[in-house]
């Protein structure tokens, strides 16, 4: 008798778990299909890029894209707010060029810009031979004899035996990041770095590199991978050849600027909140359409597909644009500021901050105690999600803005897509909106949708709050 | 005692699969690095597009292809021979147009390409009335009296809703292939059939269409997605509309051509081939650069990474470069007939053909009786393929070349790329090599190369021969 309840209690167990799984494979069905056929996301991107362009923090683009998330989140969430966050004001001005000089006296003009951050040449040209090198820790070895007056060319590829360009980038990212800093105490007069793309083209990519406040502040340009090349190849053939760098950048004082905050509260639990967000702010110098338009896109569409399908949280679906990851992240560290001060509670923090490329998975972050435990939690949804080619679900890495969250001990979920193209537009002028395909974008964005779905629905049973 | 004896057993056993599985995954390892590095198959692929360009069976561009696989592959397999066979020779010729011509007078030109095979329009301008429809199926109820006379304008659109974009192909590409031979039945006078293009942009799409021996053959043009939302919509507004459609194309007589068949022999059991394959052939508007230059290329890499690794197979590798797959398929036919002839036993056979896109997976094919069992075992090789991201592993499409050896019981593989671009270039003028990512294309040869390698190392448990 107990035998035949114990299976009596089994089979509606189980009757009752293939009856929830049948009704949410059909909600991420209906996720998918609205996010195909009536998605609003890359219209927003089309608008993103193409009515705001750039938008660096500090420039008029970053301003007028607050504006434009603020307007577009009204229409659909519940709550928009701003959050007040003071961000660096660079600005590229009009000059940047470099010439390589050859001993013969020829030369060839070589595509640079200047990295985030950099000072300029002061009006004048900095002319000097160049050391090249292939990592930062070469720098001591050749010591101020070496460097002093020197350009020091960083020449490391991204290494292309990974399969993860962002493991590639992470591998070289150095060189850029703080390879001015390194360069200026041996006395180097500038510095000219690969650009980070595994693509041999002619587009320089820039990104943010940071100086030590002890050291010298010189100059710092990215070169394109043909340029680097080329200038490697003369080197060898011309030991004396100098260039001559032209950067009429400058940093102008800090200006106010906001993160883009909005909620669809949550029916049961509207203290627990579901996070999901990109960052509003780009680099200078395409659309920041990959990086990371399709990020913010990819987040108002969430809640804008919970509207759209009738979906009525229980939890409290917050979408974040953070402002001035690129050369911050202080939209980060004030949102987090924000969330110990007010003690909200985040049941989970989900980035999308890879471009608009078609989804794999998720990376699964977080602390050490519970981001085992998450991915656990989410592999039970992988037979949920394989029919929309969600395969991939491991421990990774989950997002700049959403890392200052770790502490807080909020699980942390990176949206990954596919890597393989990312760095071919990664902070350079074509990162526009040309380049990211509808499908694809749209595809993001209901899978993020899905994950938000889930979450919401079972909750995570970690310890984060 | 006896306990001890198995638990030694099942130990050692354990110990040497764990080995086998290191040394395979060292391997595999291997295989990316040396197509990321030093691979040959992008280089190959701006030979065959831009050295060669389009080669639609039949034509002088289809000839130099099959020299220029031969000489490639002479450089790098054991064997190379030619296989000859018959196939279609069907040219475009100089004009091609449509212009929508409205009631008032003014007329609209529209972006339109012959369906390959199509007839023309004997020197003259066909002008007829449009008779919009959604499936060759809203013929039959329509009938001779409503469509005699008419341009037939097929208009379903391929399904954005789902996930494969192939699927959707499979959708509603009956429109182009037999749309003519059926509007023909009933009088139309000539077809537009709206372009296979998830996009929305200005392409029109070739591709095969077939007529019926017994009903007359008249003109069949693809419009593209933007004409025929254009050409739609002036439907509503004006029933009587026009469209004159010039078409030069004609069908001339068969010629000759081949197949390019290439081999390393097997050390141990050179009767069992592996085959692998692409299509040389292409259509003639683009560079075929995703179909099928980067199959063809890919194939042929298999071949080159085996030699440059120093792998010697325990069976025959066999690159086979398909000759006529686009409007045909008559080499598929023929090296089918001549593997049913010489009594070839074929391991597996696995195809390269949709596009050069980030690799996924696989899908498993054959028949009803060896498919899952193929499935099963290629599963095991999981763990060994997820860290290059080939997660997807299932039952699905081969391809159409090796299509034709599943009555001779050999199972059969699909490499599966990312789809959800593949439309986007497919049978348009825009599908040229730039339109193909390096790293993309590379990580699919050594997907595929890497399957070869445990397919020949392991073997297949089927009753494949």
């Amino acid at each position: 008798m107990n035998h035949r309840i114990i299976l009596t209690a089994l089979f509606l167990l189980s009757c009752n778990l293939m009856f929830a799984q049948k009704e949410d494979s059909t909600m991420l069905r209906k996720i998918f299909d609205e996010a195909l056929t009536n998605g609003a996301c890359y219209e927003n991107l089309r608008s993103l890029c193409k009515d705001i362009g750039p938008r660096l923090s500090g420039s008029d683009g970053a301003e007028k894209a607050v504006k434009w998330g603020q307007e577009v989140l009204s229409k659909i969430a519940d709550t928009v707010w701003l959050q007040p966050v003071m961000v660096p004001h660079w600005v590229r001005g009009e000059k940047e060029s470099a010439t390589v000089r050859l001993s013969d006296g020829s030369t060839i003009p070589v595509d640079i810009c200047a990295l985030g951050g950099s000072v300029g040449t002061a009006g004048k040209t900095v002319s000097a031979e160049i050391v090249e090198v292939f990592g930062i820790d070469e720098l001591e070895k050749l010591g101020e004899e070496k460097l002093k007056g020197k350009i020091v060319f960083y020449n490391r590829p991204m290494e292309p035996r990974l399969i993860s360009t962002f493991e590639a980038y992470s591998g070289c990212v150095d060189q850029r990041s703080s390879g001015a800093a390194t360069a200026g105490k041996f006395g180097a007069v500038a510095v000219l770095v690969r650009s980070m793309n595994l693509r041999d083209d002619d587009l320089p990519h820039t990104g943010v590199q940071r100086y030590s406040d002890d050291v010298k502040k010189i100059p710092a340009a990215a070169i394109s991978t043909n340029g680097a090349k080329m200038l490697s190849k003369k080197l060898r053939e011309d030991k004396q050849l100098k260039v001559d760098l032209v950067l009429s950048c400058e940093n102008l004082p800090e200006k106010l600027s906001y993160n883009v905050v909005a909620d669809i509260r949550g029916s049961l639990y509207p203290d627990e909140i579901i996070l999901v967000g990109g960052h509003l702010d780009s680099w200078d110098l395409g659309e920041g359409a990959h990086d990371d338009g399709a990020g913010s896109v990819h987040s108002i569409e969430v809640i804008s597909l919970f509207q759209a399908l009738g979906i009525r949280p229980q939890r409290t679906i917050r979408c974040v644009l953070y402002m001035n990851e690129e050369n911050g992240p202080n939209g980060a560290k004030e949102y987090a500021k924000q969330s110990l001060e007010n003690n909200w509670k985040h049941l989970a923090a989900i980035e999308s901050d890879r471009g608009g490329f078609s989804p794999r998975g998720f990376s699964i972050d977080g602390t050490e105690n519970n981001k085992f435990r998450t991915l656990e939690q989410i592999e039970e949804w992988q037979d949920l999600m394989a029919p929309f080619n969600l395969r991939y679900l491991d421990i990774g890495f989950g997002g700049v803005d959403i890392g200052y969250l770790r502490d807080q001990n909020v699980p942390l979920i990176g949206f990954v897509p596919d890597s393989q193209r990312y760095f071919d537009f990664h902070h350079a002028s074509n990162d526009v909106f040309e380049g990211v395909n509808k499908r694809e974008l749209e595809l993001g964005a209901a899978s993020i949708a899905s994950l938000v779905y889930l979450l919401d629905k079972y909750g995570l049973k970690t310890d984060a709050n």
